[in-house]
């Protein structure tokens, strides 16, 4: 096996203000990988909208705000340099590429991950939040739980793959649709919402419809999606629902409506007019999450659900095997992803894009740049 | 095949004043069997809340008021006593006994029929409900979709099931628990709930936890509960909720928490308790709706329902199938239910012990007994 | 509702001499339709090798040989133009093209249709098979039973479909097999496989493997497949058979196997070689049936199904569902097929071809000429 | 966390002359626990055919024939008293009691692995069997695999659980029968076979039928069984299995057959019977291995599986979860096993009487005893 030289120090970015945008280069010692652990030395890592929730302290509800000097990202790939006792029982090769993801670290021990439930391991470990995370050249992983990237699939285009491809690809499965099955995405056109349209489309049979600004019309047809409506043009008043709903039912299969609504947007009045689309026995998958105060999905009431026999599901994030599943996909060349590659300089200016809705597509941070 | 007289007319009970608690017994024409359909002789009939509902007209959801002269009921047993045309072909026979339920014709036909949600079937009827109900002494139903009563099984045991039973026993199974699992049952006293209790428990090996009054305690325990919380003793607030739920998830084979709560109540703070009560991945089941305005489940918002992956899923009844099952596991002596037989002339003092909350189990009108 | 002219008399295919190829166009009553049927006009039928197999008496272990003056086939498409009592309520309207598949009636009363299992329906009706089947002007089908062909789906494209587009989907469905994995089909280049390649991979988002002489190889790719094996460059012997088994195991994703083989081919020595190709929990599934006597699948011994639990399962024909899906996905144009129109005249030397395996792709009798 | 002593070396059972029975107790040097192991003090070891068939060479298809000094064993129970690196990271205590089943080691990295299916891991490891089994005082476990033994469930009751336990468990959930099905327990008397008719029976709702001698009788009818037949009263000659075949049918809820077979006995004959058994859709489950040659299912060829859509399914064990759960089946009181406690010098002896089937029930060692 092939040694390879491991520096003392690398270099990393850190949220040295947590509270505001604020991000700053700096020199950190790289840890010696413990008992079961891999050291990755990291290329590319995806910048994603939970970094900014994370170093910004905009989720309320997490039991500690952020510490400065936290290291962020969780879309983070690279190869492995180091093992640590044990470690090479996993099989995994010096030199072979890896994948860290928001999941870090799943102990494969407890009921929920022996159930496939890794995001509610009771002892899961999530990367860039507590963990030091993947905006920095060398990070730790357990060398049982990294995703392995299959030959042949780009690290640039793996990086966002391992948060947004895995997160709706496991949330189209856990819909219970089938292939043949129309499926409902709105915010089609959005960092979850295009790998849904070609993953749930090219890759698992379902007819796709998207909902989005009309802007994205073309884009989100593009991918595959075979129906496409513009929610500017139906607003989120009850007859601008009625309508939309009425529509999206016509345009299913038997005009009955959609089998699932994989939810890719974080907004309440989104949530609120899925229900409506769904045809009898057909499911609501909760994938965004809504900043500010939790709101109730209107309409999930007991008689509303119990008529049609609808169901909703919360999805937090895909398993393990999901990851290899959705890295396989991708190999295949069934997931495109527009991304623009950026040095680490450019990570507080990519955050600030983001804040103001300037990005197209996704940043994926170069590690080997400042 | 034996031959049976049918009369030209029969004796029914109708709701003479529907928006109030009144019925009378009428002499009406006995109806001939159309294509496909069967000629009942029913002999008991159970009284459920549902017709209360629809004889008062408080469904107000409902498309119209119910008319005067409407049959109501909908647990109806007899024997079979003559057969339209082509109905002959079911290979049911003169004399067997079958059952009528609350879905009373299911066209087997449409897309929900063939994925087996008859209650979705695009052209159902309702027995007692706009379509004459088993408040007679004959009514008419389709050969395919009557329910065989298995030789053994009592009639008046049987008639309460086919609607309780059968729609407990659709909630169970759709709720996805396994063998071992915990599942929690609020309203375990009640008439769904003590039905719950026993097909989870004896039926389908759950392990089973009622919530209901304390009172009801020795009854639930008595019905194969594994473990019982008084609802008395911890209230609605936020601090009984709290203690409620941590005491059934301690009561969980691993404290993890129920992997299904089975609503068996109708009341929107019962199901504001349940979404707490469940471990990763576990599933709120929907069979109580609460009278009133549609109040949206607490808890079911996006975030809330993601994190541990829960679902909440609408059960209305159970399917042809699922009558069969269920009928089949009373015969084997696992679902016993209290009840008791009285004559049509009581019907109206039925339904008023029923407001009053006076009645002790079930009661079954005797057919045969004015 | 328009009115259609019905005929006394049509014209009709008969096997007049069965034991033998041969077949008679006869002059023959036009039925009227019974409780719950419809008279269809039908344009188009399919000619499939079981035609020739009950025509010519080879399924030695049917319970009697086949009478002269059967009207064979089984892949009828046409419209309805009269109902029989009651058959208005399937919704039907007169005009509606619908099909006629292999399962040319089942209850929907049996426990094996409440299942899903149409094949096993107890009291079923074969097309073309006792019953009198699709090789003529006007058949009858029950109007809940038959398959209606969607807007745009030309006729005699969904013939052949309803055998072995359904059939193969069915197969496919029940193999287990989800998006992205690996599925064999041994015969791929044949009527039932290239149906198999495309709806598996365009429709289901598996990736297929096919398996049959070098000379279908371009054909079978240009289907979809992802990779592709010349049965004729290894054999059937135990060398070539374990070099196949390697070759397909390298071919699927991560190199341990595939998760399913769908045989469509009816050769024993197929069957002996498919086991070996499944990964851990992988299934075989038999669609084709062998001729002659019953041999035992090599391999399905209890102890090497056990080390890698493998499964085999056999799958008969699809359900109504299935049927309607496999239109659904046709009309979407999922699904080609190669076919020849024959005018009805042509019956009997279709056969003989078929015979000496020179049919290219399958042949559509045109009803409307002769 | 109690520190507790542990000894350099300790007693162990060996097979001294692999190929014979032949056990001898030595002392030998107690291992220190690896990266992630952790060290058990077992106190007892359940004794099983499979360690015989080791001891004895009798598995011809092994790679390797058993060496001597093989310390044999795969159904002990103890408790943890040393961790090695990593190890506590697992939440185990030292004190606290877990099991080793016959899959030791199961990596929880490869895909079997993640798909749920520890007996085909591909690093996995067979306790007694190459790798040091339970057969001694102290074993090494992984911290992540050992099965937790609830509280309150006697150790000596766990040990034969986890092996014959866990398998048939595992398989009757493979089985894919619901609550209410019928499912047939060939050699339902047996090892594997009392424990399928309680486990399936009052643990998971089946109706459980039992084929053995007709001693066995009152034993399987006692432990919960719906119907008994006694195989010495029909034979294994057509006739005798038609019989039996009609006579379990007739015993199933509808006639129909049963929902699954789940094969507890290791004979070519009695596999030979079980298809003939199933109702439409049904499954028989591979658990038993047959000595010798294998030999095909009879009735495995494709035809016969098509006609009623039968499957076969090899069950080679239980994954962690199916252990887990077994053990709190156990601890409800669900399964009782007959065993008798034996000190370690009567090893041999018992492997004698085995072989004369003069054993009544399961045998276990305790290794505190000499």
């Amino acid at each position: 096996m092939a040694e390879v030289q491991v520096p003392t120090h690398h270099r990393a970015l850190v949220y040295d203000k947590p509270g505001e945008i604020s991000t700053k280069i700096e020199t950190i010692e790289t840890p010696k990988p413990g008992v079961g652990e891999v050291l990755i030395n990291l290329t590319h890592s995806g910048v994603c909208h939970s970094d900014q929730a994370v170093m910004c302290n905009r989720w309320t509800w997490l039991p500690a705000p952020t510490q400065a000097g936290q290291v962020g990202g969780h879309e983070g790939v690279g190869s492995v340099v180091a093992f640590g006792p044990g470690a090479e029982a996993s099989g995994l090769k010096i030199g072979q590429r890896v994948g860290i993801k928001w999941m870090a670290y799943a102990c494969g021990n407890c009921m929920p991950c022996l159930s496939g439930r890794d995001a509610c391991c009771v002892s899961g470990k999530i990367s860039g939040f507590y963990t030091p995370g993947t905006f920095q050249q060398y990070a730790l992983g357990p060398a049982n739980y990294v995703t392995p990237i299959p030959d042949g699939l780009d690290s640039a285009l793996a990086a966002p793959l391992l948060c947004g491809g895995v997160t709706v690809y496991s949330g189209l499965k856990k819909s219970g649709a089938q292939p043949g099955d129309a499926v409902v995405i709105p915010g089609a056109g959005g960092g979850l919402g295009h790998l849904a349209i070609q993953i749930g489309g090219k890759g698992m049979g379902f007819r796709m419809i998207g909902i989005d600004d009309g802007s994205k019309k073309d884009f989100v047809m593009g991918l595959g999606a075979e129906a496409f409506f513009d929610i500017s043009k139906y607003g989120r008043d009850a007859e601008g629902t009625k309508k939309l709903q009425d529509d999206v039912k016509a345009a299913s299969t038997d005009g009955m409506g959609a089998a699932a609504v994989v939810m890719c947007t974080a907004s309440n009045a989104a949530y609120g007019q899925a229900l409506g689309m769904l045809r009898f026995g057909g499911t609501l998958v909760c994938v965004g999450v809504p900043e500010g105060e939790p709101v109730p999905i209107a309409g999930a009431d007991p008689g509303s659900m119990l008529i049609q026999e609808l169901s909703i599901k919360g999805s937090a994030v895909g398993n393990r095997k999901d990851a290899i599943e959705t890295m396989n996909m991708a190999a295949r060349g069934i997931i495109k992803t527009h991304f623009t590659t950026e040095p680490m300089s450019k990570l507080s200016e990519t955050f600030e894009k983001m804040e103001k809705s300037q990005l197209q597509g996704r940043v994926v941070i170069d590690l080997n740049k400042e």
